[in-house]
C-alpha cells in the first residue's frame, strides 16, 4: 500500500502508544492518590498530546486524496481513540473536583479492565499498520469481552453503592466516576467495532 | 427490488418485533415489581437478542454490493432500533441495581409512550419492507407526537420530584430512570427521522 | 456559487440569527430569575423555531442535487446549531423544573461564555455565506478558546460545589446546570470543527 511510513498509520500508532501510557498512569494513579492534583494536571497534559494527534489526523485527511484505509474508518477509529482518552482524562479530573482521598477497590477494578484493553488496542492497530486484518480479530474478540466485564461490574458496584452508601453526596461522586470508567470501556469497544469491520470489508 | 425476502428486510423486521416484545414486557414488569432480578435478566436476554440482529445486518452490509435502500439508512436504522433496546434494558436493570419494590405511576406513563412508540416502529418498517413509503410518514408524525409527550411528561415528573421527594437518594433513582426513558422516546424519533428522510429521497 | 441567497445559507443564517437572540434571552433570565414559568416557556418557542430551520434545511437537502457547499457540512453545522440551542433551551427549563430562585454567579459566567461563543458562531457564518472562508478561522479559533475558559469554570464551580454545597439535592441542580451548560459550548466548538474542516478543503 505504501513505502515511508504512512502518516495516517503513524499517527494511530502514537495514539495508541499515548493511551497505553496514559491508561497504566491513570491506574497507578487510582491506587495511590497522595496527590490527585498532581495526578489530574498530568491526565490533562497526556489528553491534550492525544488532541494533537486527532488534530494531525483532521488536518492531513483535509489535504489528502489517497488513504490507506478507508477515510471514514481513519475518522473513527482517531475518534474513539480519543473518546477513550477523553473518558480517563474526565475520570482522573473528577477525583481532584471531586476532593476523593479514599482508595475504591471497584475503581481499580475498572482500571485494571481499561489497562487491559488499552493493550489490546494498542495491539491491535499495530497489526493493522502492518496490513495483518485477520490477526487483529483476536483483539476485537477481547475488546468485547473485557468490554461485557465493565458492564457486568458496572451492575455490581452501583449495586453495592445503593446498599451500602448512606451519605448522598458520596453516592454521587462514586456513582459518577463508575459510569464514566464503564462508558469508557465502551469506547474502547467502538475502536473494535470499527476494526472488526474493516476486516470485514477487506477480506 | 428483490424477490425472495431480502435479508436486510427481513432483519429489520425482526428487530421491530422483538423491540415490540421487548417494551410490551418492561410494562408489565414495572406495573409488577414482583421480581426485579428476573424482570433485569429477561430483558438483557431480549436485548442481547437485539444484538445479534444489529451484528447480522453489520455482517450483511459488509459484504454486500447492493442493498435495497440506501446502506447508510440501513445503518441509521439499526442503530436507531438497537439504541431503543439498549434503552430500555438500561432502565430494567436499574430496578433491579436501585433495589425498587414500589411502583411509580410515571413510569407507568412513560410504558405506556414506549409501548405506543414500538408499535409505530413495527407498522412502519413493515411498511418499509413492502416499499409502502408514503403510507410510512402518519407512524413518523405518531412517534415524533409521542416523544413530544414523554418530553412534557419529563418535566412534569422531574418538578414533581423535587417537589415532593425530599430523601436525595430516592430522587437520584426516580430522576434517572425518568431521564433515561425519554432519551429513549428520543431514540424513537431517530428512527422516525430516518424513514422520514427515505420517504423524501424516495418520492 | 449562486445568485439569489441559497436557501441552505439562508436558513443557517437564520438559525444563527435565533442562536444569539436566544443566547441573550437565556443570560438575561439568569440573572434575573423573577418568573422562570416565563423564561422557560419563552426558551422552548426559540428553540421550536430553529428546529423548524432545521426541518427546513433536512427537507430541502432531500430534494436539491447541487448544494453551496457539501451536504455532510450542511447537515453537521445544522446538528451542531441546533444542538447549541436545545442545550441553552434544556438548561432554561431546568430552572423551572428545579424551582431555582437564587441567582448563581458561576451561571452568569457561563451565560457570558455562550453569548460570545454565539456572536462568533454569527459572524463566522455570514462569512462562510459570502464565500469569505479564510477570515472564518480567527471565529473558530475563538470558539475554541472559549470552550477552554467555559472548560476550566466547570473544573472551578464543580470543585466549589462539593466544598460548599452541603445539601445534596441543592447539589444535585447545580451540578446538572453546571455540566449541561459547559456541554453547550461543547456544542459551539463542534460548529468551529466544522467550519474549520470547510475552510481546510476549500482553501
Amino acid at each position: 500500500m505504501f513505502k515511508k511510513k504512512d502518516i495516517f498509520f503513524k499517527t494511530l500508532e502514537e495514539m495508541a502508544d499515548t493511551l497505553v501510557k496514559a491508561v497504566e498512569y491513570f491506574a497507578d494513579g487510582v491506587s495511590n492518590l497522595s496527590d490527585v492534583k498532581a495526578f489530574a494536571k498530568r491526565m490533562k497534559e497526556m489528553e491534550s498530546e492525544c488532541d494533537q494527534y486527532t488534530h494531525t489526523i483532521l488536518k492531513e485527511l483535509n489535504k489528502t486524496f489517497i488513504t490507506p484505509i478507508e477515510r471514514e474508518d481513519i475518522m473513527a477509529l482517531t475518534t474513539s481513540l480519543d473518546d477513550v482518552m477523553d473518558g480517563v482524562e474526565a475520570c482522573a479530573s473528577r477525583f481532584d473536583m471531586y476532593h476523593i482521598k479514599e482508595k475504591d477497590e471497584y475503581i481499580t477494578l475498572f482500571a485494571d479492565i481499561l489497562v487491559r484493553s488499552a493493550h489490546q488496542i494498542k495491539s491491535a492497530i499495530y497489526l493493522l499498520t502492518q496490513k495483518k486484518l485477520l490477526p487483529m480479530r483476536e483483539h476485537c474478540i477481547s475488546l468485547n469481552e473485557l468490554e461485557n466485564q465493565a458492564d457486568d461490574l458496572l451492575r455490581v458496584c452501583i449495586s453495592s453503592l445503593f446498599t451500602n452508601v448512606k451519605d448522598p453526596i458520596e453516592l454521587i461522586k462514586r456513582k459518577e466516576i463508575y459510569e464514566r470508567l464503564e462508558q469508557t470501556t465502551d469506547c474502547c469497544e467502538d475502536v473494535a467495532n470499527t476494526l472488526e469491520s474493516i476486516i470485514m470489508r477487506n477480506s
